[in-house]
């Protein structure tokens, strides 16, 4: 019997397990054959330049595993348990590679193939009014690291929790938080600490909406949310928004029973309006009757300037409708992953469950700093800053666009959260002022992905919390140029 | 009009806050009525001892949010947009909240609520075999804590990730990691992180089972995995276990219709039996010729007594029928929640934009930590470490098993992983058993609830990776004195 067991002594795998992978090899595409005898230990050392010890250490192994048997006083063989007509089907090119049987999908990766694409890359550009985004070289990196390091000189964190609802000492923070900022009603025990508000749309949708089951949302809405209902296989319904925020009478005038309703009071997305008082109260009258779920979507209501916050829509009602969402992505940074939720009581236990079947638990360290770090005040001092931050570039840019752009540009939802949105009068359609602003290094998000139906058009939305005010400046006055011979007179 | 307004000066609340929630309270219970007339800021700031500037910044806010209008040259008045019908189904008592309208929940909710019962709390006891966690006082802690600290001093990672499949970097190191210790094949894009096995089981369910269809799984299996399952609606046929692993004969035979296989082949879970290889070739090309799927649940296949780990079910196959999953909660730490699965190619695109609508991505600092973990040698060095204190745990626990039971013990599955399983001979119950030992400071688990189908009974499963050698000698010897009297002749 010949062998070519080629070895490569410069490898950093050790020769031992050169040895045993290519025999290995062999077996398996049936260059050797079931109860073919191999060469002694002695012999394949010898033949191969390698102590003999070697080749006994590769040859174990595949005793071990039972690629190989030895027969006493005879030798070692490939091991006769392997199914000949198997073997062969697992060469390195497998037999069935060209013709693998079909992929069969559930009803929920088949909606997910056809209907919801990825992430698509954002074009870098040097100016980018990007939406989604707080000014991430603000965030105090060195208070956290402090924190980090804290717990990381104990040892009591890296079981799992005990409770997947989140860790305790960060539920009772954000409780105290909502009661004060958002007059939010909850106990510690309503929260839910999921992995973004991402995770709190899924997991809400899974429990409460079936395939088929109808989900009204603003429209325009939030484009992750609506990709969420609609993998789920549930039917959307969009509502008219106005600058009172969605159109509650025409909801209630709905002859579909209505599952849950994705709402985002405080600053509508994207058109920023503000849900009105009248509307709050219809709307969780007519959920309380209906029986209806409210999905509230607080995702950047730290920010308000002029005035306090405004008191979240679940602190009006008796909290049987409404499931709170919250996020610190939008107040300290994205990669951190931490949402949380407020729920019905009676809704505790089951997402409870659910978060337990879906990946257990938020991790635990940063869950235990970011209780630290909003029990010992930073989180205060860091949107308080934050809001003067802000509040400076949103001026600036208010400004720059009814310098540079006066009555052809309608700003709509400035006064809160992290961006607002602009209608240009325009006769350029979105793609291509948008392709024309990246020429000359402006990036710009259109509105229209948010339409469920047909967006009226030169709507974008800009953020103005990452970039510097001569930045917002700047950026605005090229667009103005860039356009200007575009716009309608 | 009497105002009885309750300041409380000693509160941390401010003044005009508590004026604001005073007021906004006696609008939404019909104390004060739409268009009646409010005090002067003047009159009401004289009444209550405080500024008028304190009264003044209330009133703007209700002003703000629509509580409160003002007629120029007449004063200022409740809002007469509120709804009078529904102001009074918002007192402090709302009047549904004997009667509220039943909850309806999704076909998974409803599941769910039937199904599956949360974590069960561990008895706390002075000595516990429980099963799950490694040698957490062993973690390398102080390593863990520079590397966050190293990334923290940059500001690069705070962004939402580009790729929902995972940090680039953890990503390249796994696979490197996985062709080298596990001989599975695969490139990094094929490998998405997830927050822990929990995840990417639920993800590999939700894309690839549809209620009602078939999921084969070892018999007793991963009860966590089941309860995922179970909960998607899947069918599941257990298939049984015996010395070689999975019985792939029995799963051959079956006449349904299999669309996913759930199998631990390195140290399989709880009865520690090694899939032979003889049945992964076979289980490998039954999976071809069906189309079905083979989850390869990898959790525990780091730690193996003797000889080299066992190459992985995936790495014997074209990659197209397995579906690899792996973990650092066994090697690091469970609050961690970081594992990965190594997908077929064809599946990479779904599962990314699954994850993506899922949770958007793993938190990036510790995955970019635990990349330079690996990529350092910690890693490496770690698992070395604990294989060797693993081993000699795991060897004191047999030697006490076997001194103090004899035969009366069978040990299964100790060469390898965290566990070993112990069969007594025995005629208590487990739950007295469980009870009695409890009463002596002694945790036990037992297999029972692994089993889909009835249990043989008597089986517990012993981890030897928490417990100090004398802790296990003695926790072992007492329990034998425990259960001597009940022991099988």
């Amino acid at each position: 019997m010949e062998f070519t067991l080629l070895l490569d002594p410069q490898s950093s795998v050790p020769c031992y397990q050169q040895i045993y992978a290519a025999l290995r090899q062999k077996i398996l595409t049936g260059q050797l054959a079931p109860r073919q005898r191999l060469p002694s230990t002695r012999a394949l050392a010898q033949s191969l330049g390698v102590a003999r010890s070697t080749v006994t250490q590769s040859y174990d192994q595949l005793l071990s595993e039972g690629y190989l048997q030895t027969v006493v006083g005879s030798g070692t063989y490939v091991g006769d348990q392997l199914p000949e007509t198997l073997l062969h089907a697992h060469s390195t090119k497998p037999v069935h590679a060209e013709s693998p049987p079909p992929l069969v999908l559930s009803a929920y990766g088949q909606r997910l193939a056809e209907l919801v694409a990825g992430p698509s890359p954002e074009p870098s550009t040097p100016i980018s009014f990007r939406y989604g985004r707080p000014a991430l070289d603000q965030m105090p990196l060195g208070i956290w690291r402090q924190l980090l390091s804290r717990h990381c000189r104990r040892a009591d964190w890296l079981d799992y929790a005990t409770d997947p609802m989140g860790y305790g000492p960060l539920r009772e923070a954000i409780a105290t938080y909502l009661a004060q900022a958002r007059a939010v009603q909850c106990h510690p025990d309503q929260i839910l600490i999921t992995n973004g508000t991402q995770q709190a749309i899924s997991l809400a949708t899974q429990l409460l909406v079936s395939p088929g089951d109808t989900v009204a949302l603003e429209e325009p809405s939030y484009l992750s949310a609506r990709r969420i209902f609609a993998s789920q296989g549930a039917n959307l319904h969009p509502i008219a928004v106005d600058g009172e925020g969605l159109d509650v009478d025409t909801l209630a005038r709905l002859t579909d029973s209505i599952r849950l309703v994705y709402v985002t009071p405080s600053h509508q997305f994207p058109t920023g309006a503000v849900l009105s008082l009248p509307r709050r109260l219809a709307l969780l009258a007519w959920a309380q009757r209906q029986g209806a779920l409210l999905l509230e979507d607080d995702y950047d209501s730290e920010y308000r300037y002029g005035g306090r916050p405004i008191p979240a829509l679940q602190g009006l009602g008796s909290g049987q409708s409404v499931l709170y969402l919250g996020t610190f992505s939008k107040v300290l940074f994205p990669a951190l992953r931490i949402g949380y939720m407020v729920l019905p009581l009676e809704l505790v236990k089951l997402f409870s469950r659910a978060k337990w079947l879906a990946d257990r638990q938020v991790p635990t360290l940063e869950q235990a700093v970011l209780a630290d770090f909003i029990a010992e005040g930073h989180l205060e001092r860091h949107i308080r800053r934050m809001r003067s931050l802000y509040d400076q570039r949103r001026q600036t840019m208010v400004t720059a666009l009814q310098t540079h752009f006066g009555p052809r540009a309608t700003i709509l939802g400035d006064k809160a959260g992290l961006h607002m949105m602009v209608r240009f009068q325009t006769t350029l359609p979105d793609a291509e002022l948008i392709a024309r602003a990246e020429q000359v290094g402006i990036g710009l998000i259109s509105a229209a992905p948010q339409y469920l139906g047909k967006s009226p058009g030169h709507e974008f939305i800009f953020s103005f919390t990452e970039l510097n005010e001569g930045a917002i400046a700047n950026g605005i006055a090229r667009l103005a140029t860039l356009v200007s011979s575009s716009l309608q007179p």
